[in-house]
């Protein structure tokens, strides 16, 4: 990426499951929990996988209009309770439990890199988390795990979900700059194409670790973006911060 | 007050202008210095004062439909190019200091006790900006003074102006929560009056140096509410933080 195209950024916009927080680890522990305390057995790391592998196409569904527009808590309730029957376990959780299923997504632990990176970056740039999460997830993730973000901003506010345009462009109209002037930061390639069809500058940061230890997340060599990382120290030293 | 009422609040909103910065004294210095930088001869608060009386008349036209929606620059904009002849210097400021003057709205000092206050309060709420000003120019005040707030909220976000019930119903929509869980917090009886209307709940913050030494600020014996303070740690002290 050339200086001139470094020096045009002013708006770092953030994907936050897999990119900034470890969902795979959090949504796990808590559906262990959940499960122990309805003497229900579940177990957490395999429920998480299959709760993420409906989480594209559930999306897809609302892309497509085949489903009207519903947030991503709604989006998950609707998979965990498909999930809970493939499981086996659908009569031990009632609804209050099932409703704290889907709040586990309000409540997961950033990477260890993130404060400090973003704390960097923050200098320089404004800081936007950009996610499917709705905005109330997003919210309270952010401020539970004290991450430095200047705003919130949710695929909620326009109806549309990534990898969709609308997205990466109300991002760009609502803090008022040009879509050349953000840059997205995400760990996964589907998000990096959406920006960059949008006009978007793109930030690639690899977690390796992201579906867990034998999951496939995507890698560095996957992708063409204008800046890689492994992480967001790097993240912030390959931007000058 | 009671106990229960203030216990089932979850939220609290925050009014930006006048309640949380002080946009007297910052948009005057820097109409001030704009003036001076172009040769005009302009009383930075007299200007200041002028273009803050067309605030609630200008968003009216766009309650009533007798504008589109825009947002808060253009009706600043719009606002300052009738008051550039009203003052005479038309002719002196070309349109890039124009746009200059509308940013300046985006550049304005917190009152002394808002950090502190603040901090305190974020640790038993969510702290929501809920302003009339638009998504950037809240973000780049909130940054720039580095208040801190979970997330930022605008009338931008629903195209209707508070207090249009629309705008406080989405604040506790996009949070997740009743009406009746969120706080609005500012120093202006209307927004107060507006905010009840929808169902919130009221704090009333006395900023009684707002429109300056001899400005007629809403007063605490003006408004009925569930809390009221002189000032954000009095508030923090009054809701138990």
């Amino acid at each position: 990426m050339g200086k001139d195209s470094i020096g045009a950024v002013r708006v770092l916009a953030f994907d936050i499951f897999g990119t900034v927080v470890d969902w795979r680890s959090g949504v796990a522990s808590q559906v262990d929990r959940i499960a122990k305390d309805n003497n229900a057995q579940l177990d957490g790391g395999a429920f998480a996988d299959a709760w993420r592998s409906r989480y594209l196409p559930s999306m897809d569904l609302v892309r497509r209009k085949e489903l009207p527009w519903m947030n991503l808590d709604a989006l998950h309730r609707r998979s965990a309770d498909e999930l809970l029957t493939e499981f086996g376990v659908r009569e031990a959780l009632d609804n209050s439990a099932r409703e704290e299923l889907v709040r586990s997504w309000h409540h997961l632990p950033a990477w260890d890199d993130v404060r400090d990176g973003l704390s960097r970056l923050r200098k320089q740039y404004v800081l936007a988390a950009l996610s499917n999460g709705g905005f109330a997830l997003l919210t309270h993730l952010i401020k539970e795990a004290a991450i430095p973000f200047d705003c919130v901003l949710s695929a909620e506010l326009c109806e549309h979900y990534k990898p969709d345009r609308e997205v990466y462009l109300m991002a760009a109209r609502l803090l008022g700059v040009r879509p050349e002037e953000i840059m997205m930061v995400a760990a996964h390639k589907w998000d990096i194409e959406g920006a960059k069809v949008a006009g978007l500058r793109t930030a690639f940061v690899e977690r390796s670790l992201e579906k867990g230890p034998n999951g496939r997340a995507d890698r560095l060599s996957d992708v063409n973006v204008d800046v890689r990382a492994h992480d967001f120290l790097e993240l912030a030293k390959n931007l000058g911060c």
